[in-house]
C-alpha cells in the first residue's frame, strides 16, 4: 500500500513528521511506498539526520504551506502548491491509498471533501476522534466537519463510527448513542430527536441518548453529534484536563511537603498522562471521503505521526472504505424498507 | 426581602435544604421571611434538629414532590401541589421575591417560565452558571433552558450575563464572547454568526468568538451559547474533572510509595477541590424570568443551599431584575438605531 504524508503540516513540521514516518516504516512493512510532500530541501535535511534512508520514501516537492491560521476555504483555493493539497492530489490520482496530515484541520477537511469526494452513499463526511476512558475507548463523531447536518448524516456517522470502533478499537458490537442534553428519549433538539428515531430502525447496537455526564461512564462506544457540539465537547474535555494539570502543578509548588509528596507519587501522574495521551490514538479520522484521510493533531510528536500512519495502514489493509460503502448501502435499504412498512404497522394498532 | 425555598427538591432534601436555610438566615439579616415549602412533618422534624427556630421561617405545606426523573412538562402540569410549584406560586403572587430549588432542573425551568413569565423585553429566559478558572470566574449561558434559540436570544443572554458578572462576581466591564468552534469571526453556525454580528453593534464589551480550548484561558467573563451546547460543555467539563480525580485515585492506590506521596501532597488536592467547588457559587441562575430564580444543584450540601440563598438575597437587594429590564430596553433601542442607520452606511461605500 501507498501513503502520502503532508510533511509541512503541524506545529513541529517537518521535523516530527519525518521522524514519525521513519519510525512507522520500520514497523509497517505493508507500506510499499511513502510520499513525503513538502519543501524538498527541508525534508531531505530531516531525512539526512535519520539515515540510513528507507528506499520506500519518495520526496515530492510542494512550494507552499497552509498555516494553522489560514482560513480553510481560501487556503485550499489559493495555495494550490501547498504540501497538504499536493498530498491529497496523490490520493486523488490513485497513486496513494491514504493521506496523513497534522496541518490545519479546516483546510484538510475542505480539501479532502472537495478533491476526494464522498464515498458512494455517504452524503457528508465527518471527523471521528477516539477518546480514552477508564473502561472503554469511544469514538466521538462529528468533531468538526459538518456544521449543519441532517439527521441522516448522524445516522451515517453511526454506521461509519461503528466500523471504526470495530476495525481500530476492536469492539465486536459497539454501542451507539446520540449525544443529547439528557438520556431520556424525548430530550433533545430537532436534529437529535429525528436521528434517534431513525437510529432505532437500524441494525446498529443503538442504546439511545447519552449526555455529557455519562461520557466516560462506559455507556457508549460510538457517540454521534453535529460538528459544533462534537467540537465543543472534545475541546471542553481537553481544556478541563489541562486546567486540572496546571492547577495541581501550581498547588504542588506551594510548599516543600507537597512538592516531595508529588515527587513520590509521580508514577501515578505519568501513568495517567499515558492513559490520556492523544498521541496513542493516531489522530482523528475523516470518515466518508473516497480515500483514507487521517488528521494527526497539530502538536504531533513523532509517536503521534507514527500512530496516525499505523491507523492509516490498518484501514487500507482492512479495506475500511469498501466496508463503509457496503454498510451504508445496507443502512439505506433497511431504512427504506422500514419506512415503507410503517403505514401498515400503524393501521394494525 | 422574602424568599421561597423548595424544601423537597434535590438528592438530600429536606435535610440539606433545611440546614442550608438555617445557616443562611444567620448570615442574611436582610431576609425578613423565608417560606420553606414541602411536607410539613418532615420539614418540622429537620427544623427541630436545628433548634432554636428562627422566627422568620414559615413552613408552607405541599403534598407532592417532583422527582429528578419526572419528565419536566408533565410534572409541572400534573403535580400542582408539588413543593416546587407551590414555592413558585408564592413568588407569582408577589409574596416572595425569589425562589431557590435544588430539584429537577427541567421542571424548574418550565414552571418558572410558565408561571412567572419573562421580564419586560426578554424573549426567552436562559440558565446561567458560574464556572471557576485560574484567573477569572466566568458565566456560561445558556446551560439548559432554551434549545433552539434565535440570535437575539443570545444577545439578550449577553446583556443579562454581563449584569450577573457585574453584580455577583464583581467585574466592572465583563468581556463577552460567543461560544463557537474557532475564534475567527467567520467560524460558526448560522446562530453564532448572526449573534456575533449583532453583538458587535451593542455597547457590551464584546471580544468575539471563543472556542473550547480557551474556556479557562481568562479570555472571556461571559460566554453565550445555545442550551444544547452550553449544557454539553458544562457536563463535559464536570465529567472530565470527575474522570481525572477517579483515575488519579486509582493510580495512587497501586503502590505504597504513591499512596504515601499522595498523602503528603493531599493539601494540594484539597485546595484544588475547594477552588473547583460548585457549592461555592450558589448554583445556576435562571435569568430573564419575572422573579429571582436560583437552581442549586441536585446534590446540594447545606453550604450550597446557603450560597444559593446568598446569591438570591444579593440579587433581590441589588434590584437585579430591574437592571435587566433597563439594560434590555437600552439594547433594543441601540440595535434599532444601528440597524436603521445601516442602509445609509452601506450606500456611502
Amino acid at each position: 500500500m501507498k501513503i502520502a504524508v503532508d510533511a509541512m503540516g503541524g506545529d513541529f513540521a517537518p521535523g516530527n513528521i519525518v521522524a514519525g514516518v521513519v519510525e512507522a516504516l520500520r514497523e509497517q512493512r505493508q507500506i510499499t511506498r511513502l510520499f513525503l510532500v513538502g519543501d524538498t530541501a527541508r525534508i531531505e535535511a530531516e531525512l539526512a539526520k535519520l539515515a540510513p534512508r528507507d528506499p520506500r520514501i519518495e520526496v515530492v516537492h510542494a512550494g507552499e504551506v497552509i498555516t494553522m491560521n489560514d482560513p480553510a476555504v481560501q487556503a485550499v483555493r489559493r495555495k494550490k502548491d501547498s504540501s497538504m493539497t499536493r498530498a491529497i492530489d496523490i490520493v486523488k490520482r490513485g497513486d496513494a491509498d491514504a493521506i496523513v496530515s497534522a496541518g490545519n484541520t479546516g483546510a484538510l477537511l475542505t480539501a479532502a471533501h472537495l478533491k476526494l469526494r464522498t464515498l458512494e452513499g455517504v452524503d457528508r463526511p465527518g471527523l471521528a476522534c477516539l477518546i480514552p476512558s477508564p473502561h472503554n475507548v469511544f469514538v466521538l463523531m462529528d468533531a468538526g466537519a459538518n456544521l449543519e447536518p441532517h439527521p441522516i448524516n448522524l445516522v451515517q456517522y453511526a454506521v461509519m463510527g461503528s466500523l471504526y470502533s470495530q476495525q481500530i478499537v476492536g469492539y465486536k458490537n459497539p454501542r451507539v448513542a446520540v449525544f443529547s442534553l439528557g438520556t431520556e428519549e424525548m430530550k433533545g433538539n430537532e436534529l437529535t430527536l429525528e436521528s434517534h428515531r431513525l437510529l432505532k430502525q437500524t441494525s446498529l447496537n443503538f442504546i439511545g441518548n447519552i449526555d455529557g455526564h455519562d461520557l466516560f461512564g462506559n455507556v457508549a462506544d460510538v457517540i454521534v453529534a453535529d460538528a459544533f457540539v462534537g467540537n465543543a465537547v472534545l475541546k471542553a474535555c481537553e481544556s478541563t484536563a489541562r486546567l486540572i494539570a496546571h492547577w495541581l502543578k501550581d498547588e504542588f509548588q506551594k510548599n516543600p511537603l507537597r512538592k516531595f509528596g508529588a515527587l513520590l507519587a509521580s508514577g501515578a501522574f505519568r501513568a495517567l498522562k499515558r492513559k490520556a495521551d492523544p498521541d496513542e490514538y493516531g489522530g482523528a479520522f475523516l470518515l466518508g471521503v473516497n480515500g483514507i484521510c487521517i488528521k494527526a493533531h497539530g502538536a504531533s510528536s513523532p509517536k503521534a505521526v507514527k500512530n496516525a500512519l499505523r491507523v492509516a495502514a490498518q484501514c487500507v489493509a482492512g479495506q475500511f472504505n469498501e466496508h463503509i460503502v457496503k454498510e451504508i448501502k445496507k443502512l439505506h435499504d433497511n431504512l427504506r424498507q422500514v419506512e415503507s412498512a410503517q403505514p401498515k404497522v400503524q393501521t394494525t394498532h
